[in-house]
């Protein structure tokens, strides 16, 4: 029996260039890579139900956002440029506050099609109403793990209340039975959960054999303040709790020093760079990269939510974190292309469990097809450095994830309704918490 | 008599936002911008020899790039990720050795269709065999200001040749008689170029009312070989010498003090901010953008050449300023969307003299129409947010220079020969330089 949202038809990729040479892909119709190689375009033209036509297109693993909150679409510029706390509580969180399932459902489908057109194929997403995000996810055919954000503010009534929206939602997720979406949770942050619920958390998702998604050591007060509340910076207080585990995903990691990037390293934690948005708060530290490579901790990269990125493009994202190494730590050789390039792949990949972000035969085919002919890719001296500092997602043509074909030659079915439905969802947003403080 | 290279056409462009309210704009047969208003389309109609209809899309002026080295996109990802002097001496100066005034025209063909694509309409370009990057820009139609960089590395047999190239390009600019092609004198920095060489072009620029493109402060190296040299830091020589003008565009200015902000100040400077370039090239500073704001120094926006970029997108280098600045200096509010936006557009059109880069009457029709139903324009509460952190250029529909439309949904006619010519040249040039070497 198929697994559901399976591919159902067999696809050869004819005629794309892989690490520099001229290749032929052919998929099963589990969404399998089943064979690479040269001309095997012969021996499969018959069988395959779809046939793409490369045309010399740079074929690549698709891109993985391992930190966002992508329903965050619909405050996309809603407010900007403004001092931290001012826009959290004026206008964020009002908002926040006002938002329905269905805005879920709507901001979700408008950032899974951003992803696919910018060459995303899985994400990982922590926020309310993750069930109608997980619909939202199901229709538009990408990857994604999915968790709620849990936050208990140190209360037990609130702690229960989230420990048991934690266990509905993976409940839910589990029963959708589609292998493309997994469910995770979600501890907000070490200033947000109790001790005692991110110990209940640690051994939830150990049961549940779950991902855990936190944001670790973003600002410098985040650091100060568990310094002086606990005695223990962050990284202490969430080994000890148990949330280290080579499952997680902790996102920012801007404020560790190099003590903790050996503890993280030691318990296989993945983390998550997301350097416009650490610039565009300015958190006034860039994640330390050279202590994690150092470390030998697996680095994977996001954009974090639109309200304070702008965007989901990974490709800009790759060329913003390269920089962004290279001028806050003072060295023109830290995380070359290549690396960044395997960051926004191979390593988030792994870190979500969906394949190794290579493309071999066996893994899932989760492919993408950037233009060689774009002129991002002219002149085409090495392709891995027009792909992390010249591209930007718009160079993305076509967007494979498991098999299925979500964008081909950037036509997304159902654009124009997404576009319209989110809008709708964000306009009434924005006159609901206008009218309710008015 | 019309101009050589004005429209002969008169454009209406229908139905596009201009800040915030539906408008039409009519462009008169010689590329000014003749009315600006609700329906004017009504009594236009007829007069117009091309209607665009802009179906809602947002109306900008176009993209200013105040410091280029275009047809380095010859060399677009031939090295990077290097340490600054081997990337130099091993990689970029050998190729460059190589080049021809062919491969000049082509590179710079090369970049103009890059800078349409993505919005810009003017460009302030300092490189070597500029009578065919002349030729290019001519056949391309965007404005730019041109300058051969003059290096005399302090030898008066050297400065001699220097000054006659200078002033062989000055007049044969002069002789194209093309009012979109501007001559300007190019001393690249004070640590390649004598006080002797200074002076002259000083008085050269000033005797022919031309502009001045230098190279400014860029790597604190600069700073501290000037103050050991010359007991004196590059602001202070430049002023001795002449060079700093109302004419004047200074790039980089990374590690200005504040008592040099001021006297930019004083003496009219225009400063050019290159963000991606000082960050992939780990200047180790970023340009102190509140200094030159409380100084009263107006700044513009440039993306330097393609091998320290690797593109000319100024959409992206916008988000790059505001993000750079906001880490650098600590502060969220610090250089917000409509300053960014201002700086891309307006100070750059004023630096180098071609109208204010605004959308008024009486101004030249230099007009980009921006997708207001891209997925980075959706949703739109703030379109200048969108604009600077969420849109890239590939959003950018149609861009007009003159009243003449270079770029049509996205079609620039030509722009396969062009990558064709470009990817031919820089692999000529590849090879021509390993040949010699090996």
């Amino acid at each position: 029996m198929k697994e559901k949202n399976a591919s159902k038809d067999t696809l050869l990729i004819k005629n794309v260039l892989v690490e520099g040479k001229t290749t032929d892909i052919y998929v099963d119709e589990t969404g399998t890579i089943a064979e690479i190689g040269e001309a095997i375009s012969r021996s499969r033209r018959k069988e395959a139900d779809i046939t793409i036509d490369g045309n010399g297109d740079l074929a690549l693993p698709g891109m993985v956002n391992t930190h966002t909150h992508a329903a965050m679409t619909l405050l996309r510029g809603y407010a900007d440029d403004m001092p931290l706390q001012a826009w959290l509580s004026e206008k964020i969180w009002p908002l926040e506050a006002h938002l329905t399932g269905d805005d879920v459902y709507w901001g979700t489908k408008l950032a899974c099609l951003e992803m696919i057109k910018s060459g995303t194929v899985a994400f990982n997403d922590m926020y309310f109403f993750m069930e109608d995000a997980a619909r939202a996810v199901d229709e538009m055919g990408l990857c994604a793990m999915l968790s709620y954000g849990f936050i208990d503010l140190f209360s037990e009534e609130k702690r229960e209340a989230e420990c048991r929206a934690t266990e509905r939602l993976v409940k839910a997720l589990s029963g959708m039975r589609n292998p493309r979406i997994k469910a995770a949770v979600g501890p907000h942050a070490v200033y947000t959960v109790s001790p005692e619920g991110l110990r209940w958390l640690a051994e939830f998702s150990e049961n549940e054999e779950i991902g855990i998604h936190i944001h670790l050591s973003e600002t410098e007060k985040e650091v100060t303040d568990s310094v002086s509340q606990w005695k223990k910076k962050p990284v202490a207080i969430l080994d000890e709790c148990g949330i280290l585990t080579p499952r997680t995903v902790a996102a920012h990691c801007c404020w560790l020093d190099r003590a903790e990037c050996q503890i993280l390293a030691k318990k296989g934690v993945h983390v998550s760079h997301n350097p416009a948005s650490n610039m565009k708060l300015a958190t006034g530290r860039a994640m330390p990269y050279h202590w994690l490579k150092e470390a030998g901790v697996s680095v994977t990269l996001g954009t974090d939510g639109c309200a304070s990125n702008n965007n989901l493009d990974l490709f800009e994202e790759m060329k913003t974190a390269a920089l962004l190494q290279k001028h806050a730590w003072n060295s023109q050789t830290l995380l070359p292309a290549e690396e960044a390039l395997a960051m926004a792949t191979a390593a988030g990949a792994r870190a979500l469990g969906f394949g190794t972000g290579t493309l071999a035969v066996g893994e899932p085919a989760h492919i993408i097809l950037v233009d060689s002919r774009a002129v991002c890719n002219t002149p085409l001296h090495n392709p891995a450095s027009n792909l992390v500092y010249s591209c930007q997602g718009s160079a993305v043509k076509t967007t494979i994830v498991q098999g299925r074909v979500l964008m081909r030659d950037r036509v997304v079915p159902g654009e124009e309704e997404i576009l319209k439905g989110a809008t709708r969802a964000a306009t009434n947003l924005v006159k609901r918490a206008r009218d309710n403080t008015g």
